[in-house]
Parts: structure tokens; C-alpha cells; sequence
């Protein structure tokens, strides 16, 4: 197959990273016989350089034209970089934001699991997570306080700033649908996540998601409030497997559930829409400090090269290639700085991907 | 001194464990030679049963007249009792939101700490607990998106809900100085919770939260994402002192936080006005699957009346008393069944209230 994917590298880390995610990509292809055209496009603090702009309406229409998108990460030293100093809907964060919005990225998925060579690297006490833990959090991307009207205005003289946490029954509908259909190409439990003791937005969200749940018979349903949530991921993550939640919980529970499986470094990220199309990238952040010193771990972002593959492709075997040859490289002991431990051999971000490509 | 105590024993356990706090505030008032006069209102689901509403407006007026208010817990088991089919105004939670809003009780505080003997429930790894931890969260409590504007309504035949998040700049004012001021009584670090690369709200909590912070150039004042928080406090809870943040992201990090330190039982919490009155409550819940039993954890709620002590009746060396009972009582072995470990002495909710009256 051929398929056009548009690559935003981005800032600090994000170069690198991406360059490994295209060698395997590249592995793939030569493999498997197909064959992937990337088109580069300007997005964040470099986009902010050269543009003026975290992302310009040509780089959204190149991104459009794509089968899939491939992103690094964003931004810069929040305090020391001048890309903060701009106003905010001109700061790299606005270019992420803007792109979810032009393409239409409903559905976020981030996926929070344990690896076995990693456990070390959990924060949690080992007996919690004996037998290791494996969640998929399904954050709606595009509604919410996100993208709901907000102003900042003198009332009565006093400085009075407004947010609006909007949501219609389609938006809840569409993100409940791709909770459940993912729920069942896994272990069938759907954890839904609200405020439904404080919030009308909540309460729709479970009365809609309770509608959605008569069609997926098989999938076992809860509701959960987003506060026991945010214990329960602590006290025991066995007990997710898709956690649906709004955009702003998610942003939350998400990063709560990446700490908790102990490698960021590891954790890959899809943004669908209602066709194949997707945005990948890794979980983490730019990580500016390490940015251009081959030092940066490119598993999560050669994970979400795989998630690309498999969700908007529908490339499952040359997923699975990605998959296994990362868990293969790990088993062998290679690791990058940030998931090093005794005894592993510590290697850089080149060599993390070629290690990987030589073993798809 | 003579205080007048309003007291809401509440649902579930709430009448053990609040009987257990008055014993200890009677052993409080005879060695120190206070009164307290007790009066008791009914809020949450007693009160629905009793007069329809979860709070009248008369309990409210009974509890203003008070110098301070002691809550057990409300509310029943959600799926099972019918007060969760009432309308969401006429629930349980309503009450306590009504309480909140008509009290002013706009300071919300809730210490999350580790108590030595209690490390072994702790879910977080041995290492990044030693030393132990010892933070207080400082949340707005009547304002954000639990007080704004809300509808439900069909925009175009489609079926939409609204949520308002606002603040101004006085409401975030009031709770910042409470926050400096208490860290100035602690290890003067101030770390202040928003999303100001989204919110618009936050970008104003942020702008007065520095202002305020000019008036404590002690005080060391950090700004923390809210999503990043969420991580850092399974991270390296070590880090923090006071947490500074709105009325939700405050409730999510609150229970996080609890959970963190292992002892959900022993956390009390205080919400204050703008004059010394406040309203103290434990931060666990009514768990009416052991309600009536003697089998529910008194400590949380003794430590709550200690607060009130302190924060409302200006009567530290009272307050340190009950604290130190409470430390030597568990120091002594003695446990409920909540926290209880091998080697230990296993009571009830009874006779762990007289063991700590009697060490008062
Ligand atoms: C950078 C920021 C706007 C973004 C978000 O809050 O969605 C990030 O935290 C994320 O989770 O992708
Ligand atoms: C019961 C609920 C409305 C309440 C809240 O969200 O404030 C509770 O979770 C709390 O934290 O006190």
C-alpha cells in the first residue's frame, strides 16, 4: 500500500524522536512492500520561529491531505523561553489545540500499561501491581472546557474570567461508540468517568453513555466520579481496562495513569476523527533540556508510528512487528537514560532505533 | 470558653463516628475547662427522609448561629438507595453544596500526610516515601464550575448541556491569601494548580495568585499544570506543602492526595469563611455498607474536631492534645479494622474513641 503521512517534528526532543520513528517506519515498509511518502509541516515553538504562528492554514491543509500524522512533541522551557512570553493563543500549546480542532480529532486514545522489564520504575508498591496492569483511556479531544467560549472582562469593575464546559449529545455519542468498539477488541469492561453528582454536562454524558451501552450488550459498564477515579488509578489500575472520559478529566486522569505505569517514555498517543484519520504521537513532552544530545527515549514515538499502522492503516501484522521488536529490544536489555537500571545496556536514541528496525 | 458546636451526624456511619468526636471534645472541655453546647440538624439523606430536602433552611440558620459546624458524612450507596433517584437538586451532595455555598465556607483544607505506623498501607513505593510527607491542599470551595450557571437544553433538536467555570479576581484573591497564610504557619511553599495554557479562568487565578504572593516574600510560590500535578503527587509527594488550586481540580487532587497517603480514615478536613467560623468533616464517606456496626474509623472525624479547635476556637494547646492522643494511641498498637496490621490490637469505633478521650 502507499500512503502519504505528514510529519510534525516539533520542538526540543521532537526531531529525533521522529527521525527513529521513520527508520522503523521505513523497516516496515521494505518488509511488508509498501511504501510511505512524509511531507514535513512546521508546528509549535519552530512553526512560532518561522511563521509567526504556532501553525499556519497551509500546514493544517498539508496535514489534511495526509492518510495519517506523525508528531515529535511541542513547546519549549515554559520559563525561560520566549515562545511564552507571546500571547497564549500564539504559544506552541495553540498550534496542538488548533490542529485537534481543523482535523477534527474527537477521540484521543492513550493507552497506560505495565511493562515487565520496566516494573522497577513504578511508583506503586509491588504487591498493587503484581501481575501488571493494562488501560486504555479514551479522552474526547475536541469539546469541552477546551473549546467552549471563554472571556475575561471587568464586571462591576471587578476582573471576572469566564470558561464554558459545553457538551451536545453527538459529541458524547460518537467518543461513547469508539469507547465501547475499542472495549471489545479488548477485555470488554468500559470505566466511565464524570461528575455526576455536580454537573449537568455530566449528567448527559452518563445518560448518553448509558444509551450507547444497550447496543454493546457484551461490554460490562460503570460509572465512576472523576474524584474516586483519580484514587482508584492509584489504588488499584487492575481494575481498568477502558476508561471514557471528557477532555479536560482526561487530560488529568491520563497523565495521572502514565505516572503510575512508571514510563512515560514508553506511552504512545492516537487522536482519531470519524474516518481513518489520526494524529500520533508520544505522551510525553519535548523534554528541552536533553533536546539534541541523543539522549531522548524514541520507543513512545516509534509506538505511536505503530498505532498509525494499526488504526489507520489497518496494518495489524506491521503493528505487531513494531510491537514485538520493542519488546524484543527490551528483553535483550537495551534501554535510553530515563529507563536505565543495573545491569541493562544503556544506548542512545539512534541506536534505540535502529535496534528496533533491525528487529521488525 | 463557651462554643456553640452545630453538629450533623449525617447518613452511614456518620452518627458512630461524630458520638466518638464529641466524647473526645467532652474530655477536651473538662481538662481545659471549656464548654461546648451542642446542637444537632439534619442534613444529607436523614433529612430527605425526615423533611423532603436534603438541607432546610432553618438547619442552615441553626448552623449560622453557631461558632462552628461538626459533619459526620452524608449520602448512601448510589445505586441501591432511593435518594439517588430524587432529582439532582434534592440529593444528598445538594445539601452539602447548599451548606457550603450559604455558610461562605469558601477555604477549603484537606492535610494529606503519612502517619509512621501507618506506612505499610501507603500504595507508593517504600523508597520515594521515606522521610514520609506532609502536605495540605487549599481548595476553593464555592466557586468554578460547581457553582456556575448550568442548562440542559435542545439547541437544534439536539440535546445539550452547559457547565460555566468562572471566577474573579476577588474570589481568588481571598482563598491565595489563606493559602499564604497558612504556609507561612508550615514550610512556606506555595504551589498553585491551574490549566493557564488553556483556561482562561486559570490565566486570571494565575496573574492574582503572583499578586498576592508580592505580600510573602517568604514564601516560595511555584505554578504547577494541573495535569502535571496529577503526576508529581504519585511521583514525589515529598515535593509539596501547600497545594493552591480551584474548587474541581482541588476535589480531583484532594482524593488523589488522600489516597497517596494510604489512611483515607485518619484525614480530616476544615472549610472556612472569612471569620473564624468553619465547618470540619472527615474526608472519607458515609460507607453505609458498615454503618451501625462499631466497625467504622473515628479517628478522621476526632481529628476533624481538632481542627476546629485550632482554626475556629483559637485553642491550639486543646487541638495538640487531641492530636498527640491520636498519635499515641496508634503508637500504642491500637487500630481499627480499616488500618489494621499484624501484631496489632483490633477495636471498634466505640472504644477507639474512649481510648483517645482518655489519653486527652
Ligand atoms: C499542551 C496541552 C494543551 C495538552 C492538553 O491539555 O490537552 C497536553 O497536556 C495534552 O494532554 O495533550
Ligand atoms: C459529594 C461531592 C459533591 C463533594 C465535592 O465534589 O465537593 C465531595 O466529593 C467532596 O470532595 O467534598
Amino acid at each position: 500500500m502507499d500512503k502519504k503521512i505528514t510529519v510534525i517534528k516539533g520542538d526540543g526532543i521532537g526531531p529525533e524522536i521522529v527521525t527513529e520513528a521513520i527508520k522503523v517506519l521505513d523497516a516496515v515498509a521494505a518488509k511488508f512492500g509498501h511504501s510511505f511518502e512524509y511531507t514535513d509541516i512546521l508546528m509549535g515553538g519552530c512553526s512560532i520561529d518561522a511563521c509567526g504562528v504556532p501553525l499556519t492554514d497551509e500546514a493544517v491543509a498539508t496535514a489534511k491531505a495526509a492518510d495519517a500524522v506523525l508528531l515529535g512533541a511541542i513547546g519549549g522551557n515554559t520559563s525561560t523561553s520566549p515562545w511564552y512570553k507571546l500571547a497564549p493563543n500564539l504559544r506552541p500549546e495553540a498550534g496542538l489545540l488548533k490542529i485537534r480542532k481543523e482535523l477534527g480529532l474527537f477521540a484521543n486514545l492513550r493507552p497506560a500499561n505495565l511493562y515487565d522489564e520496566l516494573k522497577f520504575a513504578c511508583p506503586l508498591r509491588s504487591d498493587i501491581i503484581e501481575g501488571g496492569f493494562d488501560m486504555m483511556i479514551m479522552r474526547e479531544l475536541t469539546g469541552g472546557l477546551y473549546f467552549g467560549e471563554r472571556k475575561t472582562e471587568e464586571v462591576d469593575g471587578v476582573e471576572t474570567a469566564v470558561d464554558t464546559l459545553s457538551y451536545n449529545e453527538n459529541e458524547i455519542r460518537r467518543i461513547a461508540i469508539k469507547g465501547f468498539d475499542i472495549a471489545m477488541k479488548r477485555r470488554k469492561k468500559v470505566t466511565s468517568v464524570d461528575k455526576a453528582n455536580v454537573l449537568d454536562s455530566s449528567r448527559l454524558w452518563r445518560k448518553i453513555v448509558n444509551e450507547v451501552a444497550k447496543d454493546y450488550p457484551e461490554v460490562e459498564l460503570e460509572h465512576m466520579l472523576v474524584d474516586n477515579c483519580a484514587m482508584q488509578l492509584v489504588r488499584d489500575p487492575k481494575q481498568f481496562d477502558v476508561i471514557l472520559t471528557e477532555n479536560m478529566f482526561g487530560d488529568i486522569l491520563s497523565d495521572e495513569a502514565a505516572m503510575v505505569s512508571g514510563s512515560l517514555g514508553m506511552l504512545a498517543s492516537a487522536s482519531l476523527n470519524d474516518t481513518k484519520f489520526g494524529l500520533y504521537e508520544p505522551s510525553h513532552g519535548s523534554a528541552p533540556d536533553i533536546a539534541g544530545q541523543d539522549k531522548a527515549n524514541p520507543l513512545a514515538t516509534i509506538l505511536s508510528a505503530s498505532m498509525m499502522l494499526r488504526y489507520s492503516f489497518d496494518m495489524d501484522k506491521e503493528a505487531d512487528a513494531i510491537d514485538n521488536a520493542v519488546k524484543q529490544v527490551l528483553a535483550e536489555g537495551y534501554r535510553t537514560g530515563d529507563i536505565m537500571s543495573e545491569g541493562m545496556k544503556q544506548v542512545g536514541c539512534k541506536e534505540m532505533g535502529s535496534l528496533v528496525a533491525e528487529r521488525v
